[in-house]
């Protein structure tokens, strides 16, 4: 059973307060399905410049990652640079140069087309509703979006919301989305739009997931060193949507592991600059911090 | 076996969003004591003015709070005005008249002396120690301390922390206690000053508690209304200790849980103005409460 991701592969710099990262393998579609691939086979859908390096298609082949779809076009790969305040919550975009990413129109192969389980990483969502036309009978899918589209294109986003089962955003923009301060009322308000199931990251404060059977709190795993936030909500959604399609169905007790796994893959992603974790990271580590996460929330009745 | 608290009794006028509350019963020992009372006997140490109402007497009263502690001076008691921003976790303070809380010095009645659960609310850190001073042989003491105390007698409060078994403090003033940003660090930082655990509050975001057994993460349970968040972090304190007082001892399993109690007061004291809530709360709320808190945080292995 394998999963589908469509979003972004992109060269990205990033500084930190603990050093420089010039020019590594990032965007969304990269993070994700490096994360995801422990669970199940991933499809990537993207788009690259003729720029884009042998050693970082190795580096997504490694994971076992199918990359069919994943265009090259002529032209150069996506570039983020962003720079990080020393507390890592809050960052600049230093430059954003789109290049080949602007005429990214996601073609999804006719293999990828009975995939079940399909992340549409934060792109356009009239490209992201193309992506769904293309499939056939997906069981579950989970989306991604930002402040961009949430004030550019609300009724195209709407739209799109209306065949989504999980959206995964941050507290900010839920706010926004949903219009709700209250991030309870923010909740039911969006899962009115379509989105069954909501999955609001809050950074370094976890997540909290609304779905029909109630709501549930995870925290991000205390880490003595954050060393690069960037792709860990893309690399949440991989564990999470990973373990979905592994461990098959959604009800609450397996959206509740997905969650905890998701936590812990991008526990795992912002030890190291970019995807340096995940390349060298074992199931075996995964399943251990996977158990620390329990004995760091679980207690006994009074 | 009961527990003393030392600490402030205060009029409140609050501003929310959702309206004002003028000269309401608050203060440090107001809302712990109520808090602490639902799982022991609890003795007050504080100052009050001629102006003290007897019906407020009569609140504290109505929760078995012991108030032979509560000094009746000249003067009118402390005021405190406090404005909350559209987003309830910043506030502005109005205004702060100390009153006779200025001249407070605890002295601590004889029938005190031998209480083993000691929580020193947030005062001079001189003051803190003179308490414990007249303490015979306290098993847990637990202190509160804020910004004024450690950017203007960091050196008192070092002294008094040396004596401290729990300090409660929210992320902002642990980072500034340690000078470490990482919030695992600062805690290391501050366990090393004397507390053998450290209880950081993040108000919507929960709290992360650093022990001798490692570290635990507990929700802010999810309200769709926060009506006033005064009086929250010491309604959890109440909880935290009170729960240790029942319990005994302070396993690591008694401190987890003890810091869902604490999590527990605190989400319903948010719920109404000032100690409102907390005057018609039931034990059978409590626990039903507690129950749904292993709700939201609970999940079984991958």
């Amino acid at each position: 059973m394998s999963i589908l991701v469509v979003g972004s592969v992109a060269y990205d710099t990033v500084e930190t307060p603990f050093g420089r990262a010039e020019r590594v393998l990032g965007g969304s579609a990269s993070f994700f399905s490096m994360a995801a691939s422990f669970f199940a086979p991933v499809c990537l859908v993207g788009v690259v410049g003729t720029d884009f390096a042998e050693a970082d298609v190795a580096v997504l082949r490694a994971r076992g990652v199918d990359l069919e779809g994943l265009e090259r076009m002529d032209g150069k790969t996506f570039e983020w640079h962003g720079r990080y305040a020393y507390d890592l919550n809050s960052r600049d975009t230093v430059r954003t140069d789109l290049n080949v990413f602007e005429l990214f129109e996601p073609r999804i192969p006719p293999g990828y087309r009975k995939a079940r389980h399909v992340f549409l990483g934060n792109i356009d969502p009239v490209l992201q509703r193309g992506v769904l036309d293309q499939i056939e009978r997906p069981e579950i899918v989970a989306c991604d979006t930002m402040n961009f589209w949430i004030s550019g294109k609300p009724e195209e986003l709407r739209k799109t919301l209306s065949r989504v089962d999980v959206l995964l955003i941050n507290d900010a923009e839920a706010r926004q989305l949903s219009g709700e301060w209250n991030i309870v009322k923010a909740a039911a308000a969006i899962r009115a739009l379509g989105p069954a199931t909501l999955v609001v990251k809050k950074g370094e404060h976890g997540v909290l997931m609304f779905s029909e059977h109630g709501f549930f709190a995870a925290p991000a795993y205390p880490l003595e060193q954050v060393f690069d936030p960037t792709g860990a909500g893309d690399s949440f959604a991989g564990g999470f949507l990973g373990y979905l399609a592994s461990a098959g169905g959604r009800d609450d007790d397996v959206l509740l592991r997905a969650v905890v796994m998701g936590s812990t893959l991008a526990s795992f992603c912002v030890e190291a600059f970019g995807v340096d974790r995940l390349k060298s990271l074992t199931r075996d580590e995964i399943d251990e911090r996977y158990r620390l996460f329990k004995r760091l929330t679980h207690f006994e009745a009074p």
